[in-house]
């Protein structure tokens, strides 16, 4: 089963853009999944192609219409289609690890990128859209958050990064931050590499890894210590 | 002074990508930001353009090397330059408006995406970068990370959106996910525009949408109610 992303968005043109190199851009032409990008204007019914309005009671910005997206969504997600519909939006639960797994493990994904003041809220419970979040700032659009949470999952399909996953996944399912790495010349500007990480002592290495990981994530996000807790008990 | 913003990546093919279209497109052919993407392969020294090299103390994937790295961002940014220094990297500090907007204040930024296992620790900290996260969430490389924030930063860039942004704003600076939005058409698949949004009482609808807005926060980001009840002392 391929992994399958639509894309709705006022700036189809957006797409694939980064996703078409490196990594996934390797893993879309070998069609380990695709991407279809949907011009949401092209739903539009009027000449002027008009897809938003100003907002019902008052305020700066246009809001998408409801109307106009449930036809883009039902053309491009027909019911039964069994994909996730998802929304990029600040107002979204933040994404994570756990949550690009799960998209990962399934047949794909269609994703509203929001524009202006936002979407209608009659289609976002009207038609079960997911509100996802990449963090607690503002873009210009969802477009570049749609880029993020595709890299994240399309890392993940079977075959795209082989045995280097794992590793990764481990250092963020023990909720830590990684520990710092190092790599040759072995002096850089008079600064050596850890001794510790040249002794050879495999069982030292590890404990040495994970008090820098437990140190480093105490100091910069001590939310994810607490979260951690439970587990450790 | 025009906000510059300079790149270091293995895929300078990936910009401005989205960032050429829409609202920073038009900024970066008007002149209120530019962007320049630095190949790093351009700074090894030897015939294959090595960048990385194996983990020290042992483990999966490459680590990209510090003196390769310190010639490319000394090259991008020689003493005095001024500009903040970012790696992306989920090690980081999570980003967030507010950091967004010292950006968006201040000269430009020079920008270190991440790829493979990791950047050498000594480089991080010889060169005094600022790790910066988007997320819980492991991404192929930092160039889609370095994309959501150039984007968010430069909207906010003198002239670039104008009166839209002082709403968008305000509704983040108040600690709270947005109110839902509504626009014509008035009945949507049986849906009404909440009869309030049309009476025209716009005492009644200031304090409808911050009543949303509270329960939409305290629904889905507690973290931020609490984060807020300080202010409100």
């Amino acid at each position: 089963m391929m992994f399958r992303a639509t894309v709705l968005t006022l700036y189809p043109e957006m797409f694939p853009g980064a996703l078409g190199l490196s990594l996934a851009g390797r893993a879309l032409e070998a069609g380990s999944w695709s991407l279809d990008a949907v011009q949401i204007r092209d739903f539009a019914t009027d000449r002027h192609r008009t897809v938003d309005d100003t907002p019902a009671g008052g305020g700066a910005g246009m809001v998408l219409r409801a109307d106009i997206l449930a036809k883009a969504i039902d053309h491009a997600s027909p019911e039964g289609d069994g994909r996730p519909r998802l929304l990029m939006s600040p107002r979204g639960k933040p994404l994570n690890q756990e949550r690009v797994r799960e998209l990962a493990a399934g047949p794909g994904a269609v994703i509203l990128c929001g524009r202006f003041e936002g979407v209608d809220q009659r289609l976002i419970e009207s038609r079960g859209l997911e509100e996802v979040s990449i963090g607690d700032f503002i873009l210009s659009g969802g477009e570049p958050a749609a880029l993020v949470l595709l890299d994240a999952v399309v890392r993940l399909l079977p075959g795209v990064m082989g045995n280097q996953v794992s590793g990764d996944e481990e250092s963020f399912e023990n909720g830590l931050l990684e520990h710092p790495h190092y790599t040759r010349p072995q002096l850089f500007e008079d600064m050596p590499i850890p001794e510790i990480l040249t002794s050879g002592n495999h069982a030292k290495i590890a404990a040495w890894r994970h008090e820098r990981a437990l140190e480093l994530t105490a100091e910069r996000r001590p939310d994810l210590i607490a979260k951690r807790q439970p587990r450790q008990k």
